[in-house]
């Protein structure tokens, strides 16, 4: 019997290439792989032909796993199958619940190792053509999530409006509407806005415009989840129609 | 002759193991590596051997690269030997002007690809043990320079301050005692703060306290650059003594 443990593994934002060398090494050597929507099923291959593959993710209309029940699961595989790989999209900690995995296993005793994974905040605008920092322009970026365990966006969007950062926003499509009116009441119904589907993989597709028509253009090129929207004038780098407007635009922002 | 070809590869945040498999893909083609001071130097040996492996990194009190050289080094070296793989410590888009590189290569009609890194500016901070977000914590990450172009912290920090979300600076060691400044004056002196020097490499260290005593923590500790500051109520993962009074803190900063 091999002793229980628990890796957390991030599985990048989709294109299989894109794990670490560190995170097929885990894969390699688990007993079971619990992987989740987000992580490409095609990483599944790494993992020994032994090793039990369930998936736990969370998908529209299907009954999916809660997460405490992902947490009992980790827990009871553990100690029945040994070291159990937890294959999450983009890295584990970043709105992944990674955090509350590794507090239950440590506090039933399972040694945790925590393995990065590239974020698709940042890589997903990044293979979309838009640097998420760049010296002129915009010199720091806030990644939030776009659904708040109470319902609609959190708090800090609009703080996030008023800031000059980059914003992405994670898992934030069905919210748009919401937040289109939280940047538009901030007077910046002109900044530049794009949404990328299926960021990093074969499929990828995505609109850019403005607050002020995005609603209208995702919805005319049907964008569905999963997605990521980058808020900013970073944008014109995939769209430079977004440019000029902006330029005088944000010239008021900074005052 | 090879086609000009300029590839930026995330190198990840230290540890040679968390590049990603298509990094390394990249460097086993290339002609040439431009490779930074925060790449860790084993990753070269993915290049082939007639590869040139050329230092840009800055370095304090040596002559390092200009940008301005670094751009133009891409350019000739591209032309005269083919493909480029310029690897950056972390993500190429985050803060690395890999999207300068970029734009100056493009210009000159040679063919670009990113492939994105794992950066340190979430995974150094989860390796010391501190989940940038935590659904009963921070639901938000905002990562900054510690250092912008004319001098010192950028204007975003006050803001950032101002929010609940988890604050990760990259390059900020120097400008320490201003981001505190910044923070005691939002009333903010109680508030946790994480400094992980080295992160994710054998000579990873850090310090951990609150805003009122991370500049002495961190003489003491002769922590220096390369170094991640993680800001917030996340830090108490780690540093568990600096929980309860952030809780209590943390009431009055949200309104």
């Amino acid at each position: 019997m091999r002793p229980p443990k628990l890796t957390l593994v991030g599985a990048g934002p989709g294109d299989p290439g894109l794990i670490t060398l560190k995170g097929i090494e885990a894969l390699r050597t688990a007993d079971v792989v619990l992987y989740d929507a987000l992580a490409n099923p095609a990483l599944l291959d790494h993992a020994p032909q032994h090793a039990r593959k369930i998936f736990v993710g969370k998908r529209k209309d299907l009954h999916s796993a809660t997460q405490e029940e992902i947490n009992t699961l980790i827990t009871s595989l553990a100690f029945k199958y040994g070291h159990v790989v937890r294959l999450k999209g983009g890295d584990p900690f970043l709105m992944g619940r990674g955090g509350e995995e590794i507090e239950v296993a440590r506090a039933m005793g399972i040694e945790t190792e925590y393995i990065p994974g590239v974020s698709s905040a940042l890589a997903v605008p990044g293979l979309a053509g838009i640097p998420v920092t760049h010296r002129d322009v915009s010199k720091s970026v806030w990644i939030l999530s776009g659904t708040s365990s109470s319902g609609g966006v959190t708090e800090d969007l609009k703080l996030a409006a008023r800031s000059s950062a980059t914003v992405v926003i994670l898992m934030g499509v069905s919210t748009l509407q919401e937040i289109v009116s939280i940047y538009t009441s901030e007077g910046k119904a002109g900044l530049p806005v794009a949404i990328i589907q299926n960021g990093s993989t074969e499929s990828q597709r995505s609109v850019s415009g403005r607050m002020s028509n995005i609603i209208d253009l995702s919805a005319k090129a049907q964008i569905a989840a999963p997605a990521v929207i980058v808020i900013g004038d970073v944008v014109r780098f995939l769209d430079p129609s977004t440019k000029e407007a902006t330029h005088s635009e944000n010239k008021n922002q900074l005052r």
